[in-house]
């Protein structure tokens, strides 16, 4: 299936003619083009194109198509799991040119945008509506990227994933055909929710030049605060019990004595270096004091702190964005090395027990991991920080990984949560689906003949 | 593909053989497994089985699988669109013996259960625990068919559609392997959403044997009331301002004076002859009063009367049984006569231009059709009140339903927002998706080769 270099470049000259200088084959670019913000080796593409039009696409997709040239998707380049590598050789299609908001609904709440808008650039452009698009990954990923590889974040727990916030998308097949995967409805019934399979597809099955997304008042109200607890296991029972009272919390973010300490040191704060929450309650000012209040009698119940509360737009924003740099921070942690991020998720109920295991594993090894999560959701992430060069270090992380992964397969729950399979966990995907992988293949096989669309994603190789 | 009936007749003995007296080719067990609650001409199977278990399901696909025989689920018989009539023939697989609860796991808030389970037998396993299943399409269907149709109902506009409450399902394929679509976390990036392709699949897909859905606790405090308006553009304006103002309604249904008119008669109320809105609050108590005072305030602006309250369970109960006997009440109005019964969803912007457009096309016709609605959803029903045998009134039903479809697909909506393709929708599919149906029948072509999972049904024959 895979292309050569050779029949790969023989239709460079038909890009170059019509893409002009919007088609690249500078080993610059191509670097760029090779490597996300994973752990994973870079591989670079074999060329670079930039189309503008969803046409532009189409004529790329059949070109490659014509001499079985793999196609790969770029989008702001902050996947997890190597999901852009060009593992056997190709086209990197780069979208950030196709960066246009085509239509905002406010009446109907939602948007229409290009794939390569990102959500910062879209919740700029809703500004004097009242609207917001809530998925909030972290990065200033692009929509499309966020709807290829299901992307969720922060405010998943009181909003939904890219899942339920994509209400229909333009893609361009392996053939060059353009389907439109829904209408605008809210809701129907008319067939294959096409919308659905395509969100988390990360390129294997089509190319996204266009998302639709639900849009959601501004709340009325905003409270966010910090609670510190003596050990994980009160801050996660707090969290469990949260969820299930139905408090409907709009975040509600775990970060270990680790992370905290990074954070603290990264993001210049002096937060109690202990277990903490960052908690967000989104309503009317009732309602968001009700919620408060509910919160706080739990966490008083679990031994938490008084709320640090985060009043004002700005100490609120300065928050977020110390938790949104809970990466760097790590990073920072030790200079040099790499971190090997990972998440799964599991249902809520066996969260604790997780956590606590994990960390025994971690307790038990000389890598340092921070832990942070989403875990309203059960979602929860590690950053192993190495140094991807030494093969020790590298192995020991790999085999602190499988056993997380092997744990939350065993408590019902997934090798990922919301970073996607990529590359980095291809090799667990018969483990945590069993036959319906080969369901996964047939899919693979009936809209991609050619295995041209991001091939060795998602899918493992077959025995 | 079609299977003959001679095919067919020739797995005959081997069915009886290991299910014995449950498989039945009585005329009066084909019969009524050859219709369903619509206007669609009954077609009755070959022969009926009814399977206790999912490992009998594999064993009555391959046996069909190998004599090429047509297989159709049959839950609750209660479906809209002829999802059940054997138009190729073969055999009805009747799943409502599969009625266990399999497990509760309440701190999860999830259960699963076997596809012959109804709404209200789960919601009456869950008595004790606090938390309900709130989709609600009406009649008391099986989980397993509302997954299969992706039903909805009254209260989707809070909680959503079997789209977002369904968390992960068994379902055999049209080669009896049997696969899980998902694990129980609440949410993951691991692989294509094999969840959500089945989830409104229709049986032709394969056969889902087990949901997992999700649950909700039961709101501290519910509010329920009836207001009615002047006209029908004012009630729904009202709706579309709630729906904008983020007022999270539990459910919000419209009535037209024919439709009010009818359920007077039917359930003995005596309600105002108006365009009217049952409305259902649910949060905590000063929650609920703060989104009836937020509502009330639009109602008031667009001429509403005031809130009848329906306070008490019972009283509530009553009012929702009404609604709920909307189509036993409209068939009530002309004795003998059929119900065309219909659904369109659009967006929200778009509603009130289309149910006028829609009132304005009846007046101008000699049938009769009340409407009634999931308006916060975007979503209405039509049922065109005809003899199915006077050809000249099917025909004028027919020209009204085609506007009607047209007119939605115009406003960027979809042909239907609840009852799914079936035989009734599946000359629109093309109007709607263009492209894309031949994306779903690649999906189709891959997943049942030999065409044998509930033949006939969504996709269009072809050109």
């Amino acid at each position: 299936m895979a292309t050569t270099s050779e029949t790969a470049r023989s239709l460079f000259p038909a890009l170059e003619k019509f893409l002009g200088k919007r088609f690249s084959t500078a080993q610059a670019v191509r670097d760029h083009h090779g490597h996300d913000e994973s752990w994973h080796a870079p591989c670079a593409p074999e060329a670079v194109c930039y189309p503008e039009t969803t046409e532009e696409v189409v004529d790329i997709v059949r070109l490659c198509a014509d001499h079985h040239t793999p196609i790969i998707p770029f989008g702001g380049g902050t996947s997890l799991e190597g999901h852009l590598l060009a593992v056997q050789g190709g086209i990197s299609l780069d979208l950030t040119r196709m960066n246009k908001v085509l239509q905002i609904n406010a009446e109907d709440m939602d948007a229409r945008v290009q794939a390569g808008v990102t959500r910062k650039q879209l919740n700029h452009s809703l500004r004097d509506t009242g609207l917001f698009f809530p998925v909030d990954p972290g990065a200033d990923a692009t929509l499309g990227g966020m709807a290829a590889t299901r992307a969720s974040g922060t405010n998943a727990v009181r909003y939904g994933t890219m899942r339920e916030n994509v209400l229909s998308l333009a893609v361009v097949l392996a053939d060059g055909r353009v389907i439109r995967t829904s209408s605008r409805a809210r809701k129907s019934s008319a067939g294959y929710d096409l919308t659905r399979l395509f969100v988390g597809s990360e390129g294997t099955l089509g190319v996204i030049t266009e998302v639709t997304v639900k849009l959601y008042g501004q709340p009325e109200a905003i409270a966010a605060g910090v609670v510190s607890f003596a050990d994980i296991a009160s801050a996660v029972d707090a969290v469990i019990l949260t969820i299930q009272s139905g408090i409907p919390v709009a975040r509600i973010e775990l970060l270990d004595e680790l992370q905290l300490d990074a954070i603290n040191r990264y993001s210049h704060l002096d937060l109690p270096v202990k277990p903490t929450l960052f908690l967000e309650f989104h309503g009317s000012k009732a309602g968001v004091e009700e919620q408060s209040q509910e919160f706080g009698a739990i966490a008083a119940d679990h031994g938490g702190s008084d709320f640090l509360w985060k009043t004002g737009r700005e100490e609120r924003e300065q928050m977020w964005k110390a938790r949104h740099d809970a990466y760097w921070s790590v990073l920072a942690l030790r200079p040099g090395a790499k971190g090997f991020v990972t998440d799964v998720c599991v249902p809520v109920s066996r969260l604790a027990e997780c956590i606590a295991d994990t960390r025994k594993d971690l307790d038990g090894s000389s890598i340092i991991a921070p832990l942070v999560g989403h875990v309203g959701d059960g979602n929860f992430h590690l950053v192993y920080l190495i140094n991807p060069d030494d093969k020790a270090e590298l192995a020991e992380a790999q085999r602190l990984h499988q056993r997380l992964v092997e744990r939350a397969l065993a408590m019902d729950g997934t090798c990922t949560g919301e970073h996607g399979v990529g590359v980095g966990k291809r090799d667990y995907m018969v483990a945590e689906h069993g036959e319906a992988v080969e369901t996964m293949r047939a899919i693979k096989t009936a809209l991609d003949p050619l295995g041209i669309m991001n091939p060795g994603k998602i899918l493992p190789d077959q025995a």
